[in-house]
């Protein structure tokens, strides 16, 4: 008997109607013959909602007492699933991360997974039961409740795939998979039936929201099969897997946009040894991600340096800039909150030369003038004007020819 | 440093301005020099919500998941609670029944408290904190989580003062104490400054639903002053301790009115030993609570009983009943959903005589018929025709000059 492992959104359980149609879709599987390990985020809007008290009763909640206080979300989701299956005369039993012992650090809020301990799933599992489990949360070794940051849900499902050796992680979304680009902008993009991990999580930094990093790297590093699929159709949705021979064949995988960073100029840096690293360390140090650095060289003394930075940590990277800038002994520094950044990713970009003039030329072509560029071993990114991002994105999927046939 | 428990009820922490006043009421006896430890119920409607959503998934649902999901609301407020007063800068955490170690029984939604562990609270109490304890839940040994049914919080709060030694419980409620009356009922109804256990017990179980019978028992059973106060203003309230001399000079502390009762009669019952036995032991085997009994010799072989259940019984009760009266051949069953049940409680009465005949002058003055009566040492019960019920508590209270002074 294959064991498996899913779990629903708080999308796929927004109301009660929702539940009863994840406890019908928990049940088919469980009447297939296989054993289940359910995990369910919070329901719909319940943690806005929790948000909103804690908000209402300070401006600066104290983390623990947020675990605290969201945590229970999931615990709500829990029991009304099992309730769900009970209904439909299934066994079932719901656990909280703090029952099933998924042990974690400290770090409220953003705790990240030490160990999990099986004994109790496994126990209740060969009691018949289909084993529902809150995602999103776990306990300390001082029996501490802590919650997992965001995608905690999908890292507990992947986590727990892991030491109960399912066969299959199945993350059950509100979408039907993962696309070649966001059909929002991009109306012919096709479903990908197949994607590997390493492209996946190229796509997840560069802003197409379908699955957290974190969840992604557990998975590929202990090699679980994770499928994204609808909780509202039965289509088949995308395989994430490890990289194969056949991937390879297919240049680029999909086209991301994002929408979400600022890029910030510091003219007229000195250009000296141990500048640069300076800033950085000084961004660093108060917790700004920058991600694409780019330095031209524009008098023989002094250089200047560009990069991106999270749209909401803009405010806050400006200061830190300008002090940085002024330690170094730089001219001015300059904002631009109108970029978006497009980029293609794929596996098959490894064994294939030419596919950064295909983007540039799809670019050009489109009359699309690209601000800054980006590269890794399956990753093309360009900065480009905000007003320019979704045509980017539109030319350069129809150049890489990646929408659907269409015969249909 | 003495310590207290203080525990706020539903109402007292309906929405966060309630939460941010229950702070500032802690932190005032925190600055006083107390320890404190809170027990706090889940904010208002949070209960009737979460059972609304069960019920709109199941119509049986699950006692082990009802607890599951339940156990969340407590867990909200006591997070909140911890929020505000860290506000205010004072040192709080939270802690679910589970975390404090509240141990019970496996009775799922009516767990009885087996042992409660104060290493952590004592730990955190030491650490300077505002200890918020999570009200109404448990645990059981194999750490499933239970609730302990109506007046649970209440329970945990004298309970954990009773573990920790505390100097006093104090019930915070929206009501400013005990009162000799329902004031709905009798407008010059008069708080009392003191009442006993014994008293409480009596009007608890009576119908005027102040706390419930449970904690009570264990104040009394462990000696624990218990007051009762408002959350909403800082008037004194109402202590409840054990019997002193100065209590035995008052006749009579308080007058209840029960109108949740229905009165069913059994006629021409056999008059031989141990039908009345028979009767009454399928009602308790059909889990279905008695109240007062009074058997009329009306017939020489032949007699009738009357006996009242809760009116939410009745259906259910009259069912067993009828068979019950097949099986000892009886005649016929009646049923009266119109009656009330009034009653006075004293203990003043174990040492006056003459109590019962006032109240029944009162009665006959008020021209209110009495169907039954039932007495025990502190106590007299009447039952009365139900639009009669109201009449009866004023003429009651008005007899035994149990309303304020006028001169105020």
């Amino acid at each position: 008997m294959s064991l498996i492992v899913q779990k629903y959104g708080g999308s796929s359980v927004a109301n009660v109607e929702r539940i009863k149609n994840v406890a019908k879709r928990v049940v088919e599987a469980k009447r297939k013959g296989h054993q289940l390990v359910v995990v369910v985020s919070a329901l719909g809007d319940t943690t806005d909602e929790l948000i909103a008290l804690a908000e209402g009763v300070t401006k600066a909640p104290s983390e623990r007492e947020m675990d605290m206080l969201l945590s229970t979300g999931e615990q709500i989701s829990v029991a009304l699933l099992a309730m769900a299956i009970q209904e439909l005369g299934v066994k079932a039993v719901s656990l909280t991360g703090y029952q099933v012992g998924i042990m974690t650090d400290r770090f409220h809020t953003r705790a990240r997974i030490i160990d999990i301990s099986t004994d109790r799933v496994k126990r209740a599992l060969r009691e018949g039961n289909v084993v529902i489990v809150a995602g999103f949360q776990g306990k300390t070794t001082a029996d501490e409740i802590t919650t997992l940051g965001r995608g905690g849900s999908d890292l507990t499902a992947v986590a727990l795939a892991k030491v109960l050796r399912a066969k299959a992680c199945e993350i059950y979304t509100d979408v039907d998979g993962i696309f070649t680009a966001d059909p929002r902008i991009v109306p012919d993009a096709r479903k990908l039936d197949t994607i590997s991990y390493e492209e996946i999580l190229e796509l997840a930094s560069l802003g197409a929201q379908v699955m957290q990093s974190r969840s992604i790297e557990v998975g590929k590093k202990f090699d679980i099969p994770i499928y994204v699929r609808s909780s509202f159709n039965t289509k088949p949705g995308t395989l994430i897997t490890k990289e194969t021979k056949k991937m390879e064949e297919v240049l680029v995988s999909g086209v991301a946009l994002n929408e979400n960073e600022a890029k910030v100029t510091i003219f007229g840096v000195p250009d000296r040894p141990g500048v640069a690293a300076k800033i950085f360390k000084i961004l660093a140090d108060n917790n700004i991600n920058v991600d694409m650095i780019i330095q031209n060289k524009t008098e023989t003394a002094r250089t200047d340096i560009s990069f991106t930075v999270m749209k909401k940590d803009l405010s806050r990277a400006l200061t830190v800039v300008q002090r940085a800038a002024r330690a170094v002994g730089s001219k001015e520094v300059d904002i631009d909150r109108h970029i978006a950044k497009v980029s293609i990713v794929g596996v098959g970009m490894r064994s294939h030369s030419g596919v950064a003039s295909a983007v540039f030329g799809a670019l050009a072509k489109a009359k699309v003038n690209i601000e800054m560029i980006s590269t890794s071993e399956i990753k093309i990114s360009c900065v480009v004007d905000e007003k320019n991002g979704r045509k980017a994105v539109r030319a350069i999927h129809k150049a890489f020819k990646l929408g659907r046939k269409k015969a249909r």
